[in-house]
Protein backbone atom coordinates (compact mmCIF):
# COMPACT_ATOMS: atom_id res chain seq x y z
CA UNK A 1 0.00 0.00 0.00
CA UNK A 2 3.05 2.07 0.93
CA UNK A 3 4.54 4.23 -2.39
CA UNK A 4 7.74 5.35 -1.85
CA UNK A 5 7.64 9.00 -2.50
CA UNK A 6 9.92 10.11 -5.40
CA UNK A 7 13.76 11.50 -5.17
CA UNK A 8 14.20 15.24 -6.23
CA UNK A 9 17.10 15.07 -8.18
CA UNK A 10 20.82 16.09 -7.19
CA UNK A 11 18.97 14.63 -4.01
CA UNK A 12 20.06 10.97 -2.12
CA UNK A 13 18.22 9.36 1.04
CA UNK A 14 20.15 9.32 4.27
CA UNK A 15 19.03 9.61 7.86
CA UNK A 16 20.35 12.67 9.57
CA UNK A 17 22.41 12.70 12.65
CA UNK A 18 19.54 12.71 15.61
CA UNK A 19 16.65 11.79 13.08
CA UNK A 20 15.45 8.07 12.64
CA UNK A 21 14.15 8.69 9.38
CA UNK A 22 15.39 8.71 5.79
CA UNK A 23 15.36 11.95 4.15
CA UNK A 24 16.07 13.63 1.09
CA UNK A 25 19.81 15.24 1.54
CA UNK A 26 21.58 17.18 -1.17
CA UNK A 27 24.71 15.90 -2.68
CA UNK A 28 25.79 18.74 -2.95
CA UNK A 29 25.54 20.75 0.67
CA UNK A 30 23.93 18.90 2.68
CA UNK A 31 20.43 20.48 2.95
CA UNK A 32 17.85 18.32 3.98
CA UNK A 33 14.11 18.48 2.18
CA UNK A 34 11.51 17.20 4.72
CA UNK A 35 8.85 15.78 2.83
CA UNK A 36 5.85 16.30 5.27
CA UNK A 37 1.97 14.93 4.33
CA UNK A 38 -0.34 17.81 1.93
CA UNK A 39 -3.12 19.42 3.61
CA UNK A 40 -6.45 19.50 0.68
CA UNK A 41 -8.90 21.73 1.48
CA UNK A 42 -12.45 21.95 -0.39
CA UNK A 43 -16.02 22.97 0.61
CA UNK A 44 -19.43 21.45 -0.19
CA UNK A 45 -21.29 24.44 -1.44
CA UNK A 46 -25.30 24.83 -1.56
CA UNK A 47 -27.22 26.41 -3.30
CA UNK A 48 -31.02 26.76 -3.17
CA UNK A 49 -31.16 23.01 -2.40
CA UNK A 50 -28.62 22.17 -5.27
CA UNK A 51 -24.65 21.04 -4.66
CA UNK A 52 -22.25 23.03 -7.21
CA UNK A 53 -19.96 20.73 -8.98
CA UNK A 54 -17.03 21.16 -10.89
CA UNK A 55 -15.61 18.89 -13.99
CA UNK A 56 -12.31 18.72 -13.84
CA UNK A 57 -10.25 20.05 -16.93
CA UNK A 58 -6.71 18.34 -15.58
CA UNK A 59 -5.28 14.81 -14.38
CA UNK A 60 -5.86 12.87 -11.80
CA UNK A 61 -9.82 12.15 -13.14
CA UNK A 62 -9.72 14.22 -15.73
CA UNK A 63 -13.65 14.75 -17.23
CA UNK A 64 -14.57 13.72 -13.70
CA UNK A 65 -16.67 15.55 -11.48
CA UNK A 66 -15.86 17.04 -7.83
CA UNK A 67 -16.41 19.68 -5.26
CA UNK A 68 -13.62 22.90 -5.44
CA UNK A 69 -10.93 21.22 -3.54
CA UNK A 70 -7.10 21.63 -4.31
CA UNK A 71 -4.35 21.54 -2.17
CA UNK A 72 -3.84 24.32 0.53
CA UNK A 73 -0.83 27.54 -0.17
CA UNK A 74 1.59 29.02 2.49
CA UNK A 75 0.28 31.57 4.93
CA UNK A 76 -3.80 30.53 4.07
CA UNK A 77 -5.67 29.54 6.62
CA UNK A 78 -7.81 26.51 5.79
CA UNK A 79 -11.05 29.10 5.12
CA UNK A 80 -9.31 30.94 3.36
CA UNK A 81 -7.51 28.09 1.40
CA UNK A 82 -11.26 26.69 0.13
CA UNK A 83 -12.51 29.86 -0.64
CA UNK A 84 -9.87 30.43 -2.71
CA UNK A 85 -10.28 27.28 -4.46
CA UNK A 86 -13.89 27.92 -4.87
CA UNK A 87 -13.05 30.77 -6.64
CA UNK A 88 -10.43 29.54 -8.94
CA UNK A 89 -11.79 26.50 -9.78
CA UNK A 90 -15.65 27.03 -9.94
CA UNK A 91 -15.31 31.56 -10.26
CA UNK A 92 -17.73 31.19 -7.19
CA UNK A 93 -17.78 33.30 -4.33
CA UNK A 94 -18.55 31.47 -1.24
CA UNK A 95 -19.77 31.43 2.87
CA UNK A 96 -18.34 29.35 5.17
CA UNK A 97 -20.77 28.44 7.67
CA UNK A 98 -18.98 25.29 9.63
CA UNK A 99 -16.54 22.62 9.09
CA UNK A 100 -18.41 19.40 7.85
CA UNK A 101 -15.10 17.04 7.85
CA UNK A 102 -11.73 15.71 7.90
CA UNK A 103 -10.88 12.86 6.08
CA UNK A 104 -7.17 10.89 5.85
CA UNK A 105 -5.79 9.21 2.80
CA UNK A 106 -2.20 8.18 3.95
CA UNK A 107 -1.60 6.21 0.74
CA UNK A 108 -0.74 9.51 -0.93
CA UNK A 109 0.19 11.31 2.77
CA UNK A 110 -2.79 13.13 2.23
CA UNK A 111 -5.62 15.40 5.17
CA UNK A 112 -8.73 16.62 3.35
CA UNK A 113 -10.82 19.46 5.43
CA UNK A 114 -13.89 20.32 4.07
CA UNK A 115 -16.39 23.08 4.97
CA UNK A 116 -20.32 23.48 4.32
CA UNK A 117 -20.46 26.27 2.17
CA UNK A 118 -23.36 28.41 0.25
CA UNK A 119 -23.05 30.70 -2.80
CA UNK A 120 -22.82 34.54 -1.80
CA UNK A 121 -23.79 35.38 -5.02
CA UNK A 122 -25.46 33.25 -7.80
CA UNK A 123 -22.46 33.04 -9.76
CA UNK A 124 -20.19 30.70 -11.43
CA UNK A 125 -18.33 29.77 -14.22
CA UNK A 126 -15.99 27.67 -14.98
CA UNK A 127 -12.29 28.34 -13.89
CA UNK A 128 -8.98 27.57 -15.71
CA UNK A 129 -9.16 24.34 -13.82
CA UNK A 130 -12.58 23.21 -14.80
CA UNK A 131 -14.49 21.74 -18.08
CA UNK A 132 -17.77 22.84 -16.89
CA UNK A 133 -19.27 23.83 -13.35
CA UNK A 134 -22.54 23.21 -12.29
CA UNK A 135 -25.48 22.86 -9.58
CA UNK A 136 -26.98 19.44 -9.22
CA UNK A 137 -30.17 18.78 -7.17
CA UNK A 138 -29.38 15.47 -5.23
CA UNK A 139 -30.70 12.52 -7.20
CA UNK A 140 -29.25 14.53 -10.50
CA UNK A 141 -25.74 14.23 -9.30
CA UNK A 142 -23.40 11.98 -11.88
CA UNK A 143 -22.61 9.70 -9.09
CA UNK A 144 -20.83 7.17 -11.61
CA UNK A 145 -18.44 9.95 -12.75
CA UNK A 146 -16.97 11.46 -9.35
CA UNK A 147 -13.52 12.04 -9.56
CA UNK A 148 -12.67 10.42 -6.23
CA UNK A 149 -13.91 8.60 -3.16
CA UNK A 150 -13.28 11.51 -0.83
CA UNK A 151 -15.84 13.39 -2.96
CA UNK A 152 -18.47 10.69 -2.29
CA UNK A 153 -17.78 10.64 0.97
CA UNK A 154 -18.11 14.58 1.54
CA UNK A 155 -21.42 14.96 -0.23
CA UNK A 156 -23.14 12.15 1.38
CA UNK A 157 -21.55 13.57 5.29
CA UNK A 158 -22.78 17.28 4.30
CA UNK A 159 -26.89 15.37 3.44
CA UNK A 160 -26.20 13.82 6.82
CA UNK A 161 -25.45 17.73 8.14
CA UNK A 162 -28.31 18.84 6.62
CA UNK A 163 -30.20 15.80 8.43
CA UNK A 164 -29.53 16.62 11.68
CA UNK A 165 -25.81 14.83 12.35
CA UNK A 166 -23.49 17.09 13.92
CA UNK A 167 -20.39 17.44 11.91
CA UNK A 168 -17.38 16.93 11.60
CA UNK A 169 -17.71 13.61 9.85
CA UNK A 170 -14.04 11.37 9.21
CA UNK A 171 -13.64 8.93 7.10
CA UNK A 172 -16.17 5.95 7.07
CA UNK A 173 -15.06 2.74 8.60
CA UNK A 174 -12.48 1.29 7.59
CA UNK A 175 -11.80 3.20 4.35
CA UNK A 176 -9.07 4.94 3.44
CA UNK A 177 -9.89 6.39 0.08
CA UNK A 178 -8.35 3.67 -2.13
CA UNK A 179 -10.94 2.22 -3.20
CA UNK A 180 -11.15 3.98 -6.88
CA UNK A 181 -8.72 3.29 -9.99
CA UNK A 182 -6.86 6.17 -11.39
CA UNK A 183 -7.16 8.47 -8.50
CA UNK A 184 -3.73 9.59 -7.58
CA UNK B 1 3.24 39.17 9.08
CA UNK B 2 4.41 36.99 5.93
CA UNK B 3 7.57 35.80 6.48
CA UNK B 4 9.10 34.79 2.49
CA UNK B 5 10.01 30.96 2.89
CA UNK B 6 13.37 30.41 2.20
CA UNK B 7 15.11 29.14 -0.58
CA UNK B 8 16.68 25.78 -1.29
CA UNK B 9 20.41 25.73 -2.47
CA UNK B 10 20.29 25.90 -6.23
CA UNK B 11 16.95 26.88 -6.86
CA UNK B 12 15.38 30.39 -7.74
CA UNK B 13 11.81 31.58 -7.72
CA UNK B 14 9.85 31.55 -10.51
CA UNK B 15 6.24 31.09 -12.14
CA UNK B 16 5.90 27.70 -14.01
CA UNK B 17 3.72 27.81 -16.71
CA UNK B 18 -0.42 27.13 -15.64
CA UNK B 19 0.18 28.79 -12.20
CA UNK B 20 -0.29 31.39 -10.71
CA UNK B 21 2.60 31.65 -7.86
CA UNK B 22 5.84 32.31 -7.43
CA UNK B 23 7.55 28.40 -7.03
CA UNK B 24 10.93 27.04 -6.11
CA UNK B 25 12.43 25.87 -9.88
CA UNK B 26 15.74 23.60 -9.65
CA UNK B 27 18.32 25.93 -11.51
CA UNK B 28 19.52 22.69 -13.53
CA UNK B 29 16.53 20.73 -14.23
CA UNK B 30 13.77 22.54 -14.02
CA UNK B 31 11.95 20.57 -10.65
CA UNK B 32 9.60 22.34 -9.02
CA UNK B 33 9.77 22.07 -5.86
CA UNK B 34 6.35 22.84 -4.09
CA UNK B 35 6.11 24.19 -0.78
CA UNK B 36 2.67 23.42 1.62
CA UNK B 37 1.33 23.87 4.90
CA UNK B 38 3.25 21.83 7.48
CA UNK B 39 0.42 19.35 9.57
CA UNK B 40 1.43 19.06 13.31
CA UNK B 41 -0.86 16.26 14.98
CA UNK B 42 -0.97 16.20 18.97
CA UNK B 43 -3.26 15.46 21.73
CA UNK B 44 -4.02 16.28 25.17
CA UNK B 45 -3.07 13.25 27.45
CA UNK B 46 -4.86 12.78 30.84
CA UNK B 47 -4.17 10.50 33.65
CA UNK B 48 -6.23 10.37 36.80
CA UNK B 49 -7.88 14.41 36.54
CA UNK B 50 -3.35 15.13 35.48
CA UNK B 51 -2.51 16.79 31.96
CA UNK B 52 1.06 15.03 30.25
CA UNK B 53 3.65 17.78 29.84
CA UNK B 54 6.90 17.71 28.28
CA UNK B 55 9.81 20.52 29.16
CA UNK B 56 11.39 20.74 25.34
CA UNK B 57 15.28 19.53 24.79
CA UNK B 58 15.09 21.20 21.38
CA UNK B 59 14.83 24.59 19.72
CA UNK B 60 12.35 26.66 19.75
CA UNK B 61 10.97 26.93 22.81
CA UNK B 62 13.96 25.01 24.66
CA UNK B 63 13.27 24.04 28.05
CA UNK B 64 9.47 25.36 28.07
CA UNK B 65 6.29 23.20 28.63
CA UNK B 66 4.11 21.74 25.90
CA UNK B 67 2.19 18.73 24.81
CA UNK B 68 3.13 15.64 23.05
CA UNK B 69 2.90 17.03 19.65
CA UNK B 70 4.83 17.62 16.30
CA UNK B 71 5.07 17.23 12.49
CA UNK B 72 2.86 14.54 10.54
CA UNK B 73 5.07 12.01 8.57
CA UNK B 74 4.39 10.97 5.48
CA UNK B 75 1.92 7.66 5.06
CA UNK B 76 0.40 7.98 8.46
CA UNK B 77 -2.99 8.93 9.32
CA UNK B 78 -3.18 12.05 11.93
CA UNK B 79 -4.29 9.79 14.84
CA UNK B 80 -0.90 7.61 14.12
CA UNK B 81 0.79 10.58 14.32
CA UNK B 82 -0.50 11.77 17.50
CA UNK B 83 -0.10 8.63 18.74
CA UNK B 84 3.66 8.29 17.29
CA UNK B 85 4.47 11.54 18.99
CA UNK B 86 3.17 10.74 22.58
CA UNK B 87 5.43 7.92 22.18
CA UNK B 88 8.16 9.58 21.16
CA UNK B 89 8.22 13.17 23.51
CA UNK B 90 7.38 11.11 26.39
CA UNK B 91 7.38 7.32 25.62
CA UNK B 92 3.70 7.35 26.51
CA UNK B 93 0.72 4.94 24.91
CA UNK B 94 -2.02 6.59 24.80
CA UNK B 95 -5.77 5.78 23.93
CA UNK B 96 -7.33 8.77 21.73
CA UNK B 97 -10.92 9.70 22.81
CA UNK B 98 -12.16 12.69 20.26
CA UNK B 99 -10.98 15.19 18.12
CA UNK B 100 -10.34 18.39 20.40
CA UNK B 101 -9.29 20.62 18.37
CA UNK B 102 -7.78 22.27 14.70
CA UNK B 103 -5.91 25.52 14.49
CA UNK B 104 -4.11 27.54 11.84
CA UNK B 105 -1.46 29.69 12.19
CA UNK B 106 -0.62 30.97 8.91
CA UNK B 107 2.41 33.24 9.79
CA UNK B 108 4.50 29.84 9.91
CA UNK B 109 2.19 27.97 7.15
CA UNK B 110 0.72 25.71 9.82
CA UNK B 111 -2.16 23.59 10.58
CA UNK B 112 -2.49 21.55 14.11
CA UNK B 113 -4.71 18.78 15.01
CA UNK B 114 -4.87 18.08 18.16
CA UNK B 115 -6.95 14.97 20.38
CA UNK B 116 -8.10 14.06 23.36
CA UNK B 117 -6.39 11.28 24.92
CA UNK B 118 -5.42 9.08 28.46
CA UNK B 119 -2.50 6.98 29.34
CA UNK B 120 -3.17 3.61 27.81
CA UNK B 121 -1.01 2.47 30.56
CA UNK B 122 0.33 4.43 33.81
CA UNK B 123 3.90 5.08 32.41
CA UNK B 124 5.93 8.02 30.67
CA UNK B 125 9.50 8.93 30.48
CA UNK B 126 11.54 11.44 28.66
CA UNK B 127 12.31 11.18 25.01
CA UNK B 128 14.84 12.50 22.96
CA UNK B 129 13.25 15.85 22.77
CA UNK B 130 12.22 16.01 26.30
CA UNK B 131 14.41 17.11 29.01
CA UNK B 132 11.41 15.96 31.63
CA UNK B 133 7.88 14.71 31.68
CA UNK B 134 5.71 15.15 34.19
CA UNK B 135 1.55 15.05 35.06
CA UNK B 136 -0.03 18.13 36.36
CA UNK B 137 -3.21 19.46 38.42
CA UNK B 138 -5.03 22.17 36.09
CA UNK B 139 -3.45 24.49 38.86
CA UNK B 140 -0.23 23.16 38.75
CA UNK B 141 0.24 23.58 34.81
CA UNK B 142 3.59 26.03 34.49
CA UNK B 143 1.32 28.80 32.33
CA UNK B 144 4.41 31.01 32.68
CA UNK B 145 6.55 28.52 30.94
CA UNK B 146 4.47 27.10 28.14
CA UNK B 147 6.42 27.02 25.06
CA UNK B 148 3.39 28.08 22.53
CA UNK B 149 0.05 29.81 22.53
CA UNK B 150 -1.50 27.15 21.11
CA UNK B 151 -0.62 25.00 24.35
CA UNK B 152 -2.62 27.46 26.35
CA UNK B 153 -5.51 26.83 24.17
CA UNK B 154 -5.47 23.85 23.40
CA UNK B 155 -4.91 22.61 27.82
CA UNK B 156 -8.40 25.09 28.10
CA UNK B 157 -10.40 23.74 25.19
CA UNK B 158 -9.45 20.00 26.68
CA UNK B 159 -10.59 21.86 29.97
CA UNK B 160 -13.81 23.08 28.17
CA UNK B 161 -14.55 19.66 26.32
CA UNK B 162 -14.48 18.14 30.12
CA UNK B 163 -16.95 20.71 31.47
CA UNK B 164 -19.41 19.33 28.67
CA UNK B 165 -18.83 21.51 25.47
CA UNK B 166 -18.41 19.88 22.48
CA UNK B 167 -15.03 19.77 20.60
CA UNK B 168 -13.73 19.97 17.69
CA UNK B 169 -12.55 23.96 18.88
CA UNK B 170 -10.70 26.19 16.65
CA UNK B 171 -8.45 29.17 17.05
CA UNK B 172 -9.74 31.74 19.87
CA UNK B 173 -11.10 34.67 17.78
CA UNK B 174 -9.01 36.74 16.08
CA UNK B 175 -6.14 34.66 17.33
CA UNK B 176 -3.41 33.68 14.98
CA UNK B 177 -1.17 31.95 17.11
CA UNK B 178 1.57 35.05 17.02
CA UNK B 179 1.32 36.55 20.58
CA UNK B 180 4.77 34.42 21.45
CA UNK B 181 8.30 35.88 21.41
CA UNK B 182 10.62 33.22 19.94
CA UNK B 183 7.70 30.46 18.98
CA UNK B 184 8.94 30.04 15.93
Amino acid sequence: MKTPPSLSPGFSRAVPEGDDRLRQVCDHCGFIAYENPKLVVGSVVRHEGRFLLCRRAIEPRKGFWTIPAGYMELHETPEDGARREAMEEACAEISISALLAIYSVPRISQVQIHYRATLAKPEFAPGHESLEVDLFKWEEIPWNDIAFPSVHWVLNHDRRSEEGETPPFFNPPGELGNSMSNQD
